[in-house]
C-alpha cells in the first residue's frame, strides 16, 4: 500500500502555509503555536458514504463540504479556524478524484486560512474525518449552556434548502432547473458563519450550529441552559425555493427537523439585540429572530399564526441510503 | 440513526478529568488551555478493518492499539499527551463490544493521563480515527530532520515479535502456546515510549516512532535530516521468541521491515551517550546502539558479521487482509 502513503505526500505543500505552523506535514506530529490568551478549541466529524452523502455527490463538493461541517462547528463557538488534520480512508487510489477532492478542501481551507497540518491516508470504504482546530480568547467560547430566560432566538439565515435537495431526489418531487441547481449548490458547498461566529463572542448568551434540524439544535441549548423556549414559525426563514413547495406539513419538517443548512442558531440579550443586528449586517448576515427563551424548562413550543402548534416529529439524518 | 448519536452521550463523562478542559464532550468544539510557552503537537491516525488489524481482534485490544498507535506519535516528538478526539464508525450498535472497546481506549487513557474531549460516532464500515493532542516546551520538538554526522543511533526496545504475531498467523507458523501469548500481547497492547520521548528532549538530535519498519523508518530520519547511515544489524535487538525462528530471513524481515512495535528509534551526538543511556534507563528502557548516522547522503547501509549485508526489501504494512 505504498500507494497510499503516496498520497500523504501528495497533500503536503499544497494550499495555505501558516506562521503560527512550526513543524507541517511530514513528521511524527505536526506542531503549532497557540497565541498568548488564547484557548484551542477542536471539533471532529466524520462523513462516511451513503450515510452523510449520496455517493455520486462530486469529489469538489465533497472536499468542500466535509471541512465545511466542521469549520461551522467552530464557528458556533465563535472561534478562529486554524489547523486541520485529515483521516481518509478510500476504496482505490483514483487520481483524478483526489485532484477534484483535494481542490474542494483547499478552496474552502484557503478562504478561511486554515491550513492542513497532518493526516493518515488508508484503504478501505470511503469514509472522511476532519479534526478542525480554533483559537479563541481565553473564556470567550460561545457554549450551548449560557440561554438566559427572556434571551431572543435567532438564526442567520434561511433553513430548509440542502434538505429539499435531498429529500426532492429521495421522493421525485419535480423541481426545475434553476432550483435543482440552486438547492444542491446548497447542500454541496455549505457556508459556515466564520465570521458571524466572531461576531457574536460577547454579544449572544449561547450558540448553536443547526446540523441535526433548528428544532433538536434548539432543543440542545434548552437543556444545557435549563430553560424553555418559544419559536414562531411563520418567522422562520426559507427560501423561495422551498416556499414553492405545496406540501406544507414537508415544507415545515424540512425547515424545522432537518440540518445540513449549517446556519447558527443563537441567543440575545434584550440590551443587544440591535448591536448584534448591526454587526452582523456588516457581514452580510441578516440574522432573523424567530422567538424567545421561556422558563419552561426543557421545552420547546412552537407557535403559528398565533396560536400554539406542533409539527409530527421526524428525524433529520439519515437520508443517504 | 439516534442510536449513534446516543453513543456520543455514552462516552461522555467516563475517563479522566483534566483540569486544563474548558468545555469537553457535549459542546459543538471541546475548549482546552496551552500552558504558557508551549507548543501544541497534533497528530491522525487511523486504523481499518482487514487493513490494519485482524477482523477477530478482542475489542478490548482495538481500544487500546488504536490510541497506542497516536501516543507513540506524540512521544516521537518528545511531546506530553493530553488530549483526544476520535472518529468512529461502526456497522451496528453491539454494547458488549462498544463496552469493552472503551474499556480499552479509557485505560491506557487513564494511564498516559489523557482525556477524550469530543468525537463523533457514524453507521459504516469498522474504521476508527484518532486525533490525539499533546504538548511540548517551545522549540524542543524533536522532528526527524535534525541528525548529525557522527550521531549514534539508538533504538529503544527488540523489534519484530508484534510482526511474528501477525505472519506466524499469516504463515501457519507453529508457536507454543506462550509464544502466541506473548507476541499477541506486543501485537494487541503496544506500549508507547511516551516518558522515553518526552527524557531525549534535548538530548537526542531526531527521533522517529518505528511504525513502518526499522529500516524504512530510518530512511525517514535520513532523508529528512540529508545524512546517510549504517546499521549493524547483529546489534538490532530481538526477542526470545524471535531468535526462536528458524528461518533467518523471515526473521530478519519480521524485525526490520516491520512496524507494529511502535519503538522509538532515535539519534544522539557522542557527548550525549551516556547521558541519554542513563536517564533512559531510570525509565526501565534499556536503549541499544544499533549503527551510526554517516555522509552518504540518503543511504542506510547494512552491515553483518563486519560485512556489508543487504536484505531483500519487503513492504511491512499491508498485512490483515
Amino acid at each position: 500500500m505504498k500507494e497510499f502513503e503516496l498520497i500523504n505526500h501528495y497533500f503536503k505543500g499544497r494550499g495555505i502555509t501558516r506562521r503560527d505552523v512550526a513543524v507541517g506535514i511530514g513528521d511524527d506530529c505536526a506542531v503549532v503555536d497557540i497565541p498568548e490568551n488564547c484557548q484551542l478549541a477542536v471539533t471532529t466529524d466524520t462523513l462516511v458514504e451513503g450515510v452523510h452523502f449520496f455517493p455520486d455527490i462530486p469529489a469538489r463538493a465533497l472536499g468542500h463540504r466535509v471541512l465545511a461541517v466542521n469549520l461551522s462547528d467552530l464557528a458556533a463557538m465563535g472561534a478562529e479556524p486554524t489547523w486541520i488534520s485529515i483521516g481518509l480512508t478510500l476504496p482505490a487510489v483514483d487520481m483524478t478524484w483526489l485532484e477534484e477532492f483535494t481542490e474542494g478542501l483547499h478552496e474552502i481551507a484557503e478562504y478561511y486560512n486554515v491550513q492542513l497540518i497532518g493526516g493518515d491516508t488508508t484503504q478501505g470504504p470511503l469514509t472522511i474525518t476532519i479534526c478542525a482546530k480554533g483559537i479563541v480568547p481565553k473564556g470567550k467560547a460561545l457554549t450551548r449552556s449560557g440561554a438566559n430566560v427572556g434571551d431572543w432566538i435567532y438564526i442567520t439565515g434561511p433553513v430548509g434548502d440542502a434538505a429539499l435537495a435531498i429529500e426532492s431526489r429521495k421522493r421525485g418531487i419535480t423541481l426545475n432547473p434553476d432550483q435543482v441547481k440552486r438547492v444542491t449548490e446548497k447542500l454541496h458547498y455549505p457556508k459556515p458563519h466564520v465570521a458571524a461566529g466572531q461576531v457574536l463572542r460577547g454579544l449572544a448568551t449561547s450558540c448553536i450550529d443547526i446540523s441535526d434540524g433548528l428544532l433538536a439544535d434548539l432543543q440542545h441549548i434548552v437543556d444545557r441552559s435549563m430553560v424553555g423556549a418559544e419559536v414562531d414559525i411563520n418567522k422562520v426563514p426559507i427560501s423561495d425555493d422551498l416556499r414553492a413547495l405545496d406540501d406544507e406539513n414537508l415544507r415545515e419538517m424540512l425547515s424545522l427537523s432537518y440540518g445540513d443548512d449549517y446556519q447558527l442558531l443563537f441567543t440575545v440579550n434584550d440590551n443587544n439585540r440591535s448591536a448584534v443586528e448591526a454587526r452582523l449586517v456588516q457581514y452580510g448576515v441578516q440574522a432573523i429572530c424567530i422567538g424567545q427563551i421561556t422558563n419552561t424548562a426543557g421545552t420547546v413550543e412552537l407557535y403559528k399564526d398565533g396560536e400554539k402548534y406542533s409539527i409530527s416529529e421526524q428525524a433529520g439524518y439519515e437520508h443517504f441510503n
